[in-house]
């Protein structure tokens, strides 16, 4: 089959032919892909972040964010059958541990187990992962439609969740990004909480895409968004900042936009976080991390989906496009999430 | 009356003769100090690290902890009495913003209002604070035994009340700084929460304060205190780690000791915190300050210390001894809280 | 001044001529009324329910839920001015309690202190309340419009924010009566949840403002409602039951409409709740008790108000045509809350 | 091998001879039994009550609450091998439905599954159960020793987590039923809150053991019970009231014990609870059903147990006496917990 693999840290994976993946323990998935997500955590598995974090041997099949239909499953898998329509939870747990029995699937005791970043995933036709993983879909979702719920949306539905009980009637909360997770969590904010919502972002199409998804008010990250977010709110500040890019900047950017007893949740990755401990504490801030999310979460975001009160913005790419797909992102091109979609269709 | 007056920023604060405060508004209360509290934020104010924050005229009467009896009240003022033994939260707040409705006294529209940082404070005779500052005691408590309860122990308990959703049976908690605010936080662990405490310190002798108080374990803090935290959880770390001291070396500690999902309270304050915002993310770490705490707080851990779960270790200082009392403050010779008595004692 | 006053338990109030009420203590604020809301606890006053629980003497002005500009203060009130348009919360706390500093308004250790219920009333042209029951509004706002939120709403929204932990996407929730309390309750829920609304009425007028206000689903009380929310949710029954009502009929019909785990919200009286124990243990169901509300609550309701999310449907009667208002009550004429307001009208 | 078999409702089951259970799914686990505990729900799975409600086909091997060593495993199952010291959680759910993800065992869509219940139980040399009903033990530990947390002391201990955010430093907690659940919560709640602990008994010898376990008062049952609860607590009653009986006179009881605001939590079952809605209103009173718990609260509990903060008190027969336990169960002679213990013993 095909598949996008990655041979060298730092150098472009390529569209090469593999072998099919194969059942061969009691709670083996595999699953026909539909379609797979992309994104910055597929740059930073490219460029070796999470190497020295979770050793892992190349080459590697790319793609982290999976949907499709059960093609197979081991003995004792019970609760999907072949021709199923799935969803792939990005992280394989045991479902044993204390962590996975109070629901805490991302704090397994096994460790990291992804597909697309410490094993092969979902750039391919077909992607092997295990009972857990896998949450039934309605037959009538087309599984590419959705696949950005697995890895994006859950990310941003789990750091929504934290912020629901800060957000009071009259609340404000910030969303730092408008693309991929930030599109989402906009309309999760917009379903669960009373909150005015204000987007971030220094891109204007994604400015627009968030006023489409129920932003009340936008800011140009054009230098002056932390003046403008103060005067959003009559001087006070956002209750509650959601930072879907982590960097540097928006950290920086995120101490300056909360009230006094301000939660900021962080999702995105990649700069270091400072901040004195006396404004720490005459604050009162509380500064929480999110990582993916929950099958709980997966699941009570496709209900969100399925009463149509959230709804994914993708670019499809197929397979063979993987370059294009690559480049658009790191241009800065894609509104909403790219996946990419192998070209063998449904799931027959 | 006496009172200790602060000049100069960074040069010490002289006793000297100040007129008596007196009831100009409804809500004036006067207190005759029984026992007001020296702590390190003394030290803080002194050196001018609050002048930026909250601009203040010199000289200023010190002292931001405080307990007595009512001394005269104005004509709004119903809930207490002249001759009441009483204990006065360190914050005067207005009683009608929705912070002050919602119970969270020190986010009063306000601001911070604080005898002692603000304005003139309790290292006197006789202070004047306000009607919702001011709790009624038991009668049969000594005003001075309690007085480290009205910052340090509030700011102690405040704190550990956020840790307990996050201690079940099996927890573990670090407790860095075993001195006036982490003796109290111990004795609240033990009576409220099931989970083992390890304190760390620099000085042996506030670690056996603290086996004294409940610890379960204790780390002297000689540069192996992050792998003994290590090796006392079976490598895994700790649920919650309670931060009294709030520098750069502490923060740094408190990363290398956290679980995965773990929550780090911070309290204390002078340091810098910084951390990669992937270790935040991967880790889904939780950082809360506290400052200080509400009435409500403050009436809860008085019914701590009336059963007797809580009790203060105090070191008692005629305010005539107040350069002593700084002085071992600084070298580290007290142990649990320096409180400054004046002599004029009980309060008829 | 013109006054409804009750004279004797179950016969009806007379609108006569009293005196003025004077302010007499520093807490006192006396209000100019722009309209108070009459409902079914008026009826109750009338009957003697209350002289039990709470005695008083008659003859007493009824009307527990105003709204008017300040007429006058006591010497202790600052935050709010003469001519200032004001929302009255029903209950008259003390400030100083442990229940008070909490925030929790309706456990004041003085007990119930309610305007209209255990002394003179709103469906007066003054009223005498206190410093701590007077909220400002917005100028912008028409006193009699929002006074409909003082205890309906305020009710409504206190049980609606128990309701919002329990609704997660895909959760279900049925509002039984969809009169004054409903109509805002069911609009809290649409601002504030994610969940499908299913209302419940005898009355099918009520239906359609329930429909208006949000409700996905209506379901009239004709002895199939408990069917019918379970064909609605697929069998399974509803996450949350908001019962308006609180008779024996629907308390029956909250146990057969909620799912395991499920939570009943009780908010109308007058019933009595029956359920064998093993019911309620295998269910593993909450019943949960509600009074009124917080000032909290009420601040956060008026934010609803003010941003859209939240409006009142009144039915305006003279306050001469008191008897029309409360016969109206009585036949099931009124849609939302009926106000009965004085006719001088505005506040100068 | 032998097991304590039930042929007709309400007749004494018989010790006879039947085929071991053997391994027939994936999931399969044989338990060679330690030690069963035995409790009033065996009278009533005798006296036919939960027939309506989990209809079964007699005759059946009672037993719901064992722990023991792994005998035999199904080809899925993978945390526990043969040998391993384990103890099972009652109900044998799915593991893959949102309830069970969530970690709601006792809600798994499957509904009720319980060995000794719904099919062959514990009071056996063996009992089969599944891969995610078995807990693995420490190895120093005797299963006969903590039978009795498998659903005793889960119980109690989930009622307990939903009773610590209501108890504060100097609230109280009443715990009706000093007996087989009761003296685990009673020592649950020592170990987890800072609450004053009144137990009630109708038996002298039970009081006895509550002192033992950590209750700070003691009121017999003697009809002044509320009264005395009423002298302890300065008139105001308990926050919390854990009710492990369940009849119609602690259910009366119950809510004359509580404060304003209080929390009922019911465990045990058998009578009818009756209460106006105006009462339930007023005040704003929490009604909570209680079943079992997660695998998450048994996980925390033997924790507790492991710490030493949990003993419990057990009356051990051997399956032969059966009918010695089942009649001092009835005559109240047992305190603590009966447990049936094979006479093959350990192991191997």
């Amino acid at each position: 089959m095909k598949a996008v693999r990655l041979h060298t840290y730092r150098e472009p994976p390529a569209v090469e032919e593999v072998a099919e993946p194969e059942i061969s323990r009691p709670f083996d998935v595999v699953v026909r892909v539909g379609g797979a997500g992309l994104c910055r955590t597929d740059l930073h598995v490219r460029d070796g972040w999470f190497a020295e974090v979770v050793p892992v041997d190349l080459p590697l099949t790319l793609g982290h964010e999976t949907a499709g239909w059960v093609h197979a499953v081991g003995s004792a898998v019970e609760h999907v059958a072949v021709g199923d329509a799935v969803i792939c939870h990005p992280n394989i747990s045991c479902g044993a541990c204390t962590a996975c029995r109070a629901g805490q699937d991302m704090r397994c005791v096994q460790g990291l187990n992804f597909p697309g970043v410490t094993r092969d995933g979902g750039f391919a036709e077909l992607v092997k992962t295990s009972s857990r993983a896998v949450l039934a879909l309605d037959p009538r979702v087309e599984p590419a439609d959705v696949a950005a719920l697995a890895d994006a949306g859950v990310s941003a539905y789990h750091a929504v969740r934290k912020a629901v009980p800060a957000l009071e009637p009259g609340s404000r909360v910030v969303v730092i990004g408008a693309g991929g997770l930030g599109h989402i969590g906009i309309q999760c904010l917009s379903a669960m909480t009373p909150a005015e919502v204000i987007a971030v972002d220094t891109n204007p199409e994604a400015l627009k895409l968030a006023e489409q998804c129920g932003a009340h008010h936008t800011a140009e990250a054009d230098g002056r968004q932390v003046e403008r977010v103060r005067e959003l709110t009559g001087g006070a500040g956002a209750e509650v900042v959601l930072d879907f890019v982590g960097e540097d900047d928006t950290v920086r950017d995120a101490f300056g936009m909360l009230v006094p007893g301000g939660r900021y949740l962080v999702v995105g990755y990649g700069g270091t976080l400072t901040v004195p401990t006396l404004q720490l504490v005459l604050g009162e801030l509380e500064i929480v991390g999110n990582a993916v999310g929950t099958a709980d979460d997966l699941a009570a975001l496709l209900r969100l989906a399925g009463a149509g009160q959230v709804t994914v913005r993708t670019a499809l790419y197929p397979l063979e496009a993987f370059g294009d797909a690559i480049s658009d992102l790191e241009q800065g091109r894609v509104r909403g999430r790219a996946v990419l979609a192998p070209t063998t269709g449904s799931g027959s």
